[in-house]
């Protein structure tokens, strides 16, 4: 197995053991990077020369005795939202093309600060606005979409360019793209992680957190970016695992439903006490989500919309032009339903530990594909497909995780989700980990052919 | 003196010690009642009977060796706008002509919890939406404005006809009126005090707490409706007190100038330590304050524009119809100016423990006064007047303590306000006592002649 290949818990108990140096990971990752990222596009900008360099100062202090811990010497990348002093911050946008950087975001501070090494920035959805990075190509077959809007980051991880990453996450974004690569993507509880100095999409629903190989190394990286202890992990054995009656299942392929499904059933065969649930409010996911979102979003970008419109996509030019004809009125009734919404997540989490749930109705869409049709003669936008099922978690600002259980008749990934109670990271991780250990054989996604 | 006129604390302490009964002191104040309250109009309804039923059981509790605290057996009264079981709730207004409560709202539960005996519900602005309460006369001159929006419960405190009140803050409203008819007035933190069951005018910037004839009674009358217990009064010494070098002392009549600034020497004297501060984003006070307020008043009354529109009175019937044209974009750009502005604030706080202020900037204006001239040419209309000086402390949550600190020429009260650091309400508690001590003559403003 070539080091790209590790996980970051197993690059790090070699690191420690002294079988691996940090430069020979380091070197073995941006080998990789030069052989599939022209296919791939998953980085704005690789900075191999001063990711060298930084591999070669961990080696020396982790050779001097002064190992800071799991993620010292290993390489990682952070979306291009994300503000790293000194470097463009580019979204991913000829809006921002001269924009540098004056100072670390707190989450880049923080990993510098535990010993990772920056490879560079990966693309994004323009300003994380959509859900599917038209950039990037899906690490799992090339006609596909990335998934979106951390696309760069999870096209990285599932290809053997970074051993985890950072992406953000405002209606899925981090979720949708681990799904549909077969990686880990972990939504931490709203506020937990510092946003400053990452651009914003829609305050009031933003996140930042890991991409990762393993579920395991998603709290490893949690601990980094919290500057917390990670929990020990523990059992599912009477952990009370909510299985949706409603929403969750509906307009949902029958292989991404079936291998949820059967997750669900390991976990109960592991201990875990099955919960039929009914998901609140259903029908006003999808109005609570982008009736915050859309003119947040606007506000944002109510400055440059006046002095750079032209230098927007066209897509997300239209939806910022529109955000700003929304009514207040229409704003705060979002505001009121996400109050609700709020106390009756709180009223499930008080019957069930998580509820487990497919991440995103399908796998990964043609990259041409631009709406799905649903047996029951819905059709949708694929934006509007893959939020609906990770927007509860943006709106309620609880934790969500994604992890792979399967793939689909033409090997596309299947991810399944996990819900859990507000600062119950825990308790999500614990219950993904015996999902990842129920299906061995998908704990290390099989990297792209080189 | 009659028992009407004893603070909360003096009638508690002679229930205490068996000098004083409920039922003659709630006698007492339902004579005051039928004296003056056909001049005031403080009172939307008196229910004497239950007042007096009420009593006759905090008595015989009492007797029983089971008193409850300082406030069983004391009659008070609550703003309109809070509910209490089976009674109407009606915000003054013929919209909710045939509303009742179902429940209690919290603030009234734990008032009843606590003994204290209910006198009746008390005159707002329409729907807490202005800053004169026009139904209601002041308690000092009846040509003048009861201010508001809580008019009626300050003026029944003041004229005797309450031992205390709860009024709702949401620019000033419990201020303002407790400056404009000599008695205190607090606004405890943002979320500190329940807000369920109290109908609301602009969540965001809602609050409810007491009005009282005395700073201590403020304390008293908080730890019950916090539920926690009243910390022990400390001194001032020591104590840094901001004194705005803008803002504060503009636009302000040179009287209420005046005294607010002596009141400040004295606690000068007392050993405080005077700092010089600036007031953050003053441009922006006024801005952000209305831009919260208005869309989320209308967005409270979307259902009742619809439905009663003609049954609202013109002057709220206008703000509420033109609070929904306003966009979620400017909207937005007040909380994000909120959001500056609560940081901003953080970082004065960093320097001084109270900051020592005018609460309005003249005294109560003339019943039929629609706008003030000001010797630089500005011209603003009253309620714009008396939302200035109060609007900072609902924009940041900041807890805000309004107190006598004088009389005009004609008689008239002058208010000072402390505003504290969020939950610094002991802090402003302490140094509003030293002040009310330094001003032994006001500690008990003279009631209205009978």
């Amino acid at each position: 197995m070539e080091p790209y290949e590790l996980s970051l818990a197993e690059a790090a108990g070699a690191i420690a053991a002294g079988g691996l140096s940090p430069t020979e990971l380091t070197g073995s990752v941006l080998a990789r990077i030069d052989a599939v990222e022209p296919r791939l596009n998953a980085y704005v900008e690789v900075l191999a020369d001063a990711a060298r360099r930084d591999a070669a100062a961990a080696e020396r202090e982790i050779a001097a005795g002064r190992r800071r811990g799991p993620l010292h010497g290993v390489p990682m990348a952070l979306k291009d939202l994300i503000d790293v002093a000194g470097l463009p911050t580019t979204a991913s946008s000829r809006v921002r093309e001269h924009h540098v950087a004056e100072r670390d975001s707190t989450v880049a501070a923080r990993l510098a600060e535990a010993g990772a090494v920056l490879l560079g920035k990966t693309h994004t959805h323009e300003f994380a606005y959509g859900l599917t990075t038209p950039q990037t190509r899906n690490a799992r077959a090339a006609d596909r979409v990335a998934g979106g809007s951390s696309g760069g980051s999870a096209v990285a991880v599932a290809a053997g360019t970074a051993t985890f990453a950072l992406g953000t996450d405002t209606g899925g974004s981090i979720r949708v793209p681990a799904a549909l690569n077969g990686v880990v993507g972990l939504k931490p509880t709203y506020g937990l992680v510092p946003v400053d100095g990452v651009v914003p999409l829609s305050w009031s629903l933003d996140h930042v957190g890991p991409l990762t190989r393993t579920v395991g190394d998603a709290g490893l990286v949690l601990a980094a970016l919290t500057g917390r202890e990670a929990p020990a992990p523990g059992g599912v054995a009477g952990v009370r695992v909510g299985v949706p009656r409603n929403h969750y299942f509906e307009r949902v392929t029958p292989e991404a439903a079936k291998a949820v499904r059967a997750a669900t059933a390991r976990l109960a065969d592991l201990g875990a006490r099955l919960v039929d649930v009914e998901i609140p409010m259903a029908d006003h996911i999808q109005g609570t989500q982008w009736g915050l979102m859309v003119p947040e979003a606007s506000s944002v970008h109510e400055e440059t919309l006046r002095t750079s419109l032209e230098l927007y996509t066209p897509d997300v030019r239209l939806l910022l032009e529109a955000g700003e004809h929304v009514l207040a009125g229409d704003y705060l009734r979002a505001q009121r339903a996400r109050a609700l919404m709020r106390q009756e997540w709180a009223r499930l989490f008080a019957e069930v530990d998580v509820v487990a749930a497919p991440t995103v109705p399908m796998v990964a869409a043609r990259a041409d594909q631009p709406a799905v049709a649903w047996p029951d003669g819905t059709i949708e936008t694929v934006s509007d497909a893959y939020v609906r099922l990770s927007a509860p978690a943006n709106i309620t600002g609880a934790p969500a995780l994604s992890l792979p259980v399967g793939v689909d008749g033409a090997g596309l990934p299947i991810g399944m989700q996990l819900i859990g109670r507000p600062f119950g990271e825990a308790t999500v991780l614990d219950v993904g980990r015996a999902v990842e250990e129920a299906y061995a054989s998908l704990a290390r996604p099989a990297p792209l052919a080189a």
